[in-house]
């Protein structure tokens, strides 16, 4: 067996090939930082070419397919997932030292699956298409497949947003897009089963060669090149900023959609009211979500804003408490660790106070002290922009205000987030308060919530896990909940005067399905 | 009266002022090339700045109006359009030379005054808002204000895509943004006209000041500096396709959505049964779409794909022989005559037959003569972005091609545009090929057409003005038809567990408005 022969395979065109390797990485297991075994390949352009051109081959059959063929390799990959379990359960725990159970195997697998599921109803339905039909105009229009998808997967949900098994996967292939995910290199292994998986259902229900296809890594110029190429006909990408801005900036120069979940701090207000009533119970509330998961989600509740007064006084000293009491969870990769350390390192030299933590825990495993830092309201307005550096992992910053009115001001001057949280009393207390707190908070992120921690994204239809600019890159999208995510990789097409029997089937005058909504002449119906 | 006193007054913030001046400029009479009367401001980045503050306070009111008030002002403004159509159409036809009966009086004062009253039905019924509700999770979404939006209106439409009365007004306004209108500065006096009736409604309705705002020009500096500025939350813009690119790297480089109709050569494809049954009829339609405006339309059908025979030969005969008797229609302005001129020769360097036309007519008047050009399919395919050169004008490339196979590399060569028709025989000659182009062509169009010439924009529900780039920025969106034009204006927004009095109406468990159609867990009803 030669050294190429040893790196793990690359999924182009319906093969597993050895070759295209320009150098290689291997991944790492966070609860001790080693490397895990397997040798994976950074890919050459080559590689990229051939799964361009398998893409589009694949675009030709798969844009005229019916959903019900979609839905069947949707469900197909669905089921092989579920008798996977152990194994991709496995793998995915020692590449991100994730919780085999109840966190992996337990919420992250069936959340992932169900998506799959859903997004089989959805083409199954037509659902996502919006059939909009005029008949006295005769015009008609619906949503239609846009073409080849490149996924970029983050490191923090292994299954549940992988590029080639998470939401924007599922998103882009309901659309009858194929699509080319990019594994997030902290997870290889893990990817690449699902590649197997997937390859096997696409051979199960015979859908074309280059419909689902997997890289490990590239070089960044080669990624940008791939995003640049016309054969490629939009992007979904989550994780880290300063990465995603430039692939951004490649994909606007040539008006390409580029779909981008970048960063969030999101706010959480609790108003007077609730911490009177309630203040032991927030505590709690509190320190489950913001250390969740090590604090590694993009709704993580990582900047608090409180009224100054004896209340908020012994509600910060709670949430101290118990964050020293718990033990610090493992971070995802030595890179999330180095980040967060960094990012502390900013908000401290910028004058936030070190209630606790703050620095690396010794040893091999990657991790960073849970971490409380406090501000005062007047400090995050003089310096909006670092107070609101993101720190990705088990940190929060507590900004004291001196009033309501000072908390608005402090939401006026945030970037656009994925989520804002107002806590109040049950007695109308804070009533007289709130309207002007979530006005405010309202026109910053994409999803209000009440009495309630963030990191839960219920995968609904009603979901809007997006928001302003640069929590995502578009006001109007959401990444999760089916039929509305899968309109980022739709194009909207409209057919005037267009015979009845050359119109995509949900158009025609005869309903093909009895499940399908469309909204004629202004009414929505299923006749 | 000081010199000052003289120039024009912009509207900014509820208030006709001379102030802001950086310089001046005249509007031209195309019929005869000279100046026009009166002198309009380039204003100062202090007038936009001052703008700017005065959207942001106006936005704090609007967002959180009712429907009611919204569709009232769009109402009462639509009302007065009608009652001052004399001056208005007097005035456009001064600024453009289009003709006032039946374009200007007949065609597009009514369009435009139809849309303002769609708006406000929209407003209204909230159906914009696409209500979505998960009763069970309790999440509920809609879409909802996305901020202050600047609309830059192009040349060729006065009125139904004036800044300040047109389309993308219109849609910015249901959503409650406040519009900063730029004019086209090819019709400064029909907008200020425009302004001074907007300003009236804004007063008979309460609006707050600042909610609708009119400039004419800036330099480009500021005009980028306007795009960037964060105070701005949108950009819609029709126009040409530097500059509109220029203003797009802008929005792009700080996350703006940025809505840009760009250009679009619109290719029909006549197959050879519809031209063997009714060449002669498909001559007089072509001929009579592609003239109408003088070729002036965002769709005029600017590229012909036929196979090459005999009947395609008489049919290029006719349409010379009509452009050459038919008189040249004058254009919107010297400098679409230049452009025009321009890119006739970039078309005829690059090896297309001059069949007739290509030189401005001499005298003060802008026109030039009626053109047809020639190439070969093979010539398009040995260098297709010369050839989508767009001509904006009177002028029609005709590309004959060697077989129906070689139009479909034809069109897949081709870029984004707005429209794609296919002509067909009516007895099923065609059908055999029709699928083969349809399929190519609705992948690089946002409206397929059969039989039907598509210069024509129905203002439907299920109309689609838009297209994959460069013909608009987003392939999802359409610049034309209610409610669907305002999603580019505004901002999906959930609410997870908002007690039922804080949603927004439309929202809560109640339906507020029996025609308000709302998806509730899953099934579209006005329940």
């Amino acid at each position: 067996m030669s050294d190429t022969a040893k790196t793990q395979p690359v999924y182009i065109d319906g093969e597993w090939t050895h070759d295209y390797v320009a150098s290689t990485f291997c991944a790492q297991d966070p609860s001790c930082g080693e490397a895990t075994e397997g040798s994976f390949p950074v890919s050459t352009w080559d590689a990229i070419d051939r799964a361009l051109d398998a893409a589009q081959r694949a675009f030709r059959i798969s844009r005229n397919l019916e959903g019900d063929q979609i839905a069947a390799f949707l469900e197909d990959y669905a089921k092989r997932i579920e008798a996977d379990r152990e194994v991709l359960v496995e793998l995915a725990h020692r590449e991100t030292a994730l919780p085999k159970s109840p966190r992996l195997a337990d919420v992250e697998l069936p959340r992932t699956v169900n998506q799959l599921r859903l997004a089989a109803q959805s083409a199954r339905e037509d659902s996502w298409r919006m059939p909009i039909i005029d008949r006295k105009a005769n015009i008609r229009s619906c949503y239609t497949s846009l073409g080849p998808v490149a996924v970029f997967g983050p490191n923090n949900f292994p299954f549940a947003f992988n590029g080639i098994s998470g939401g924007d996967f599922a998103a882009a292939i309901v659309a009858g897009n194929p699509v080319i995910a990019k594994a997030n290199s902290s997870h290889p292994a893990t990817s690449q089963r699902f590649a197997r998986l997937a390859a096997e259902a696409c051979e199960a229900t015979s859908m074309p060669k280059g419909f689902v296809q997997l890289i490990y890594r590239t070089s960044h110029s080669d990624g940008e090149r791939l995003v640049a190429d016309p054969r490629l006909a939009a992007v979904g990408y989550t994780g880290a900023r300063h990465a995603g801005l430039q692939l951004k900036g490649v994909a606007d120069r040539v008006g390409k959609p580029f779909y981008a979940e970048l960063s969030s701090v999101n706010p959480v207000v609790i108003l007077p009211g609730a911490l009177q009533e309630r203040g032991d119970k927030l505590v709690e509330e509190y320190v489950v979500s913001g250390l969740m998961g090590a604090g590694q989600f993009c709704t993580n509740p990582g900047l608090l804003l409180l009224v100054k007064g004896a209340q908020t006084e012994s509600f910060i000293e709670g949430v101290v408490a118990r964050y020293q009491a718990a033990p610090a969870g493992t971070l995802l990769s030595s890179g999330v660790e180095t980040s967060l350390v960094k990012s502390l390192g900013i908000l401290s030299k910028a004058g936030a106070a070190m209630l606790t933590g703050g620095t690396k825990l010794p040893g091999g495993r990657c991790a960073v002290a849970n971490t409380v830092m406090r501000i005062s309201g007047e400090q995050f307005l003089a310096a909006p922009e670092v107070f609101q550096t993101e720190a990705f992992g088990n940190a929060v910053l507590i900004a004291v205000c001196d009033s309501v009115e000072q908390i608005t001001r402090v939401i006026d001057a945030l970037e656009g987030n994925l989520t804002g949280t107002i806590y109040s009393d049950t007695q109308g207390a804070d009533d007289t308060v709130y309207a002007s707190v979530a006005d405010a908070l309202q026109q910053r992120v994409g999803r209000v919530l009440n009495d309630k921690m963030p990191t839960g994204v219920a995968v609904s239809a009603a979901m809007n896990h997006g928001g302003p600019y640069p929590a995502t890159s578009h006001p109007g999208f959401t990444a999760v909940g089916i039929p509305a995510s899968v309109l980022r990789f739709a194009k909207l097409t409209c057919y005037d005067a267009v015979r009845d029997s050359r119109l995509p089937r949900v158009l025609r005058d005869k309903n093909p399905n009895g499940s399908t909504f469309r909204c004629i002449d202004g009414a929505w119906t299923k006749e």
